[in-house]
């Protein structure tokens, strides 16, 4: 086997079959599974295998919702593409849950995003804030026909900054720019702002009289959005009195215990936050997913506000206080309902209108609000019947797929896991044993 | 409009009549767009539906392969089911400028996963040392049923510590096991045995007779595996002698220094350390996906390894020493190969069908070369021809079918933007022009 030329010009049937002669055996199979899950459409899948490159099929993930949600007063219900089982069940019951106790409240508490140019410089300091200051509403000014339709929009660029980074590695400077995109989640706008700036900022110096030539040569090294955004920040939270949490005072307030002393667990020890936070981008992650968003950039942004203070921490805080259960999260979410895939991919177009057409601001709350609802649904198994107990229960419907189960054979197994613990283990060997017709 | 009951119980069809009449205004295109990524064949739509709950359709992720990687001197095509434009054809690009220098080295640096069980405990640290000591062996037994499968592939629980954490939280102490989960990514396993001790930890502890009362009241909090998995680490590396590295010597060395200053940046600058990463993280969670691994676990413990020195940092490195060039990344990753959707979802088995049926160290090695790969041309873009060139290029396929270009617009569009930079409004205009008849 040798190196393929050429392999992103092929067509997709040539791709698919240099794929199966090289790699899979030439079983004619392969080829199926691959087409098996092409659109009818034609049309529809070219639009599909042209989001990226080198694409030979569609990887599903299954598109559910999660109802009832109560969301400043008002109600959705929420799409979520994710593949691992109980998210949306967990959703869900948070959802009524919190339905019939004032619903969750979301406010977004900043929309600022950065982007930087990072360039090397060696010089004087001074000289190089000085023509900061001379140079700045040129380098502003070059971007003007780039923000000309955010600016439209309501957003564009807020500020410029020169920051000094040479403690931190010789003749490193930065210009620290920030942003608001609007409706966008503005990545390609804020990019070409940088690219733009850092190019006029390199012909600017070159010809500056007040640098000598060494400090003519400034050298960008590069320029690029920031996908950590501390300033792009919304806060989800729910509250209702503690002796309603659960069916009787007493119950409920060893409930309310127990949780807020998880949460504390996950502030003090990062081998839990860092499970506790994967719990909250579950939710996050599906509605990031089913809204066309990118879940790498939201991810990134959420772990590193999570380790902000110099330790991993829990995302979301909980307190009883004056007889109140408190229960809320501050999550950096950059998001976007315009550009990108949002007008493009039939089934993102969906979830949007089912969220009926929120702003970028909007959809940063119903997304927070999935991830602390599906937190509460972890966080609540975990401290009463553990998280097995369901998560098993879901599982097992996969088990019995897995094995062909029959119909028959579903109800039988099913019917004997209400009263028995499920492992994998056990599920076969039940199947197996009703299958040898000791039942 | 009211709280829905019984939602989860509805039909995909009456599920959809909900939606549609409570949140899309009846429309029946929204019910025809919901049905037209229904797969054809209605067993695999069922088995699709049954991975998550309230599914009523399926969301599509590009599903494509990167070729020509080469990683310990084997060949590779490698599937990646990712939105994003850009990250496949820059793995392909990486691939195939690695192949001929040498390809990819990765190996596994350790394969050990986590689990705590966390529990109160008011009363003396020495007597609950020596009962867990006196106990060590009856909790570990009370998991052998759990742990014969896995014994039998070669895993199973490493060990079992107790630790005192009252310095961070009164009261708080935790039982730290450590597992081997062979091929499997291991949740259910780990939890389960969690579960397990956590209960046996707790009745133990009530009939102890070394204990007084309130020592005997242990409280278990929760008990669940740890996603945080520094120990379950692999390390992929490139490198070549730095004249090697471009067509030139010359153009070669201030290549090499550039791209190192820019891993350097990213080491000392947390904004650009996250967005560092999340490329890395496009190349990653491609993997990931494809082959039917949890996404939202790995990135967990990608970004919280990033931040294990106090300080969010660059996963990947670089210098160059003695006239080579050296890249190399290690990473945290917990994936499995057999268990999950691995042998459930069709495309899944045929992702690790094409990478030869890996095992979990063979695919950790893989992911984290595509990671790699993915670093190394997004670097290498952004110290060159800037991120956007490239980025806006691919860009352009998406616009062009935003606004349903015929062929003929589309290939007038595309030479003009071969020598005319690419932003959203240029091709709009161009586009408009064209159609205008001005061209």
């Amino acid at each position: 086997m040798s190196q393929i030329s050429g392999f992103s010009k092929f067509s997709k049937d040539q791709k698919i079959e240099w794929l199966v002669e090289n790699f899979l055996d030439s079983r004619p199979q392969a080829a199926k599974t691959l087409r098996q899950y092409w659109n009818r459409d034609e049309k529809l899948q070219k639009l599909h295998d042209e989001f990226a490159e080198n694409t030979v099929s569609n990887y599903y993930l299954p598109f559910g919702v999660a109802p009832n949600f109560i969301i400043n007063d008002k109600e959705f219900a929420i799409p979520m593409a994710i593949e691992e089982s109980s998210v949306v069940a967990a959703a869900s019951k948070a959802a009524k849950f919190w339905g019939t106790r004032g619903g969750f409240k979301a406010e977004v508490l900043g929309m600022t995003k950065v982007g930087q140019v990072h360039f090397n410089f060696s010089g004087s300091p001074e000289k190089l804030k000085r023509f900061f200051e001379e140079k700045k509403t040129v380098l502003l000014n070059s971007c003007a026909d780039l923000s000309k339709k955010m600016k439209q929009r309501g957003g564009g660029i807020l500020d410029m900054e020169l920051r000094d980074k040479t403690d931190e590695l010789p003749n490193y400077f930065q210009l620290h720019l920030t942003f608001n995109t609007a409706d966008a989640m503005g990545a390609n706008f804020i990019n070409s702002c940088l690219e733009q700036i850092g190019s006029t900022f390199e012909k600017e110096a070159a010809g500056y009289s007040g640098f000598n030539e060494t400090e003519r040569n400034v050298e960008i090294i590069l320029c690029i959005l920031s996908n950590y955004v501390p300033e792009c920040l919304v806060r989800a939270k729910v509250e209702c009195p503690v002796d309603e949490l659960q069916s009787t005072p007493e119950i409920s307030r060893a409930y309310a215990e127990k949780f807020v002393r998880a949460i504390h667990i996950a502030n003090v020890e990062p081998y839990r936050a860092v499970t506790h936070n994967k719990g909250i981008m579950n939710g996050i992650d599906s509605v990031v997913l089913a809204t066309g968003n990118d879940f790498r950039a939201v991810e990134a942004a959420a772990h590193a506000y999570a380790s902000r203070d110099g330790k991993y921490q829990s995302l979301s805080k909980a307190e009883v206080k004056n007889g109140h259960f408190y229960f809320w999260m501050d999550i950096p979410l950059s998001l976007g309902t315009v550009g990108g895939l949002t007008s493009l991919h039939p089934l993102v177009k969906l979830a949007l209108d089912l969220l009926q057409r929120p702003s970028a601001e909007e959809l940063m709350k119903i997304t927070a609000v999935a991830g602390l609802a599906q937190n509460f649904g972890a966080v609540g198994s975990l401290v009463t019947t553990g998280i097995q107990k369901g998560h098993m229960k879901m599982h097992l419907m996969n088990i019995l797929n897995q094995y062909n189960a029959t119909e028959k054979e579903r109800k039988l197994v099913i019917e004997y896991f209400k009263e028995n613990v499920v492992s994998h283990q056990a599920v076969v060997t039940k199947l197996e044993n009703i299958r040898d017709g000791k039942y």
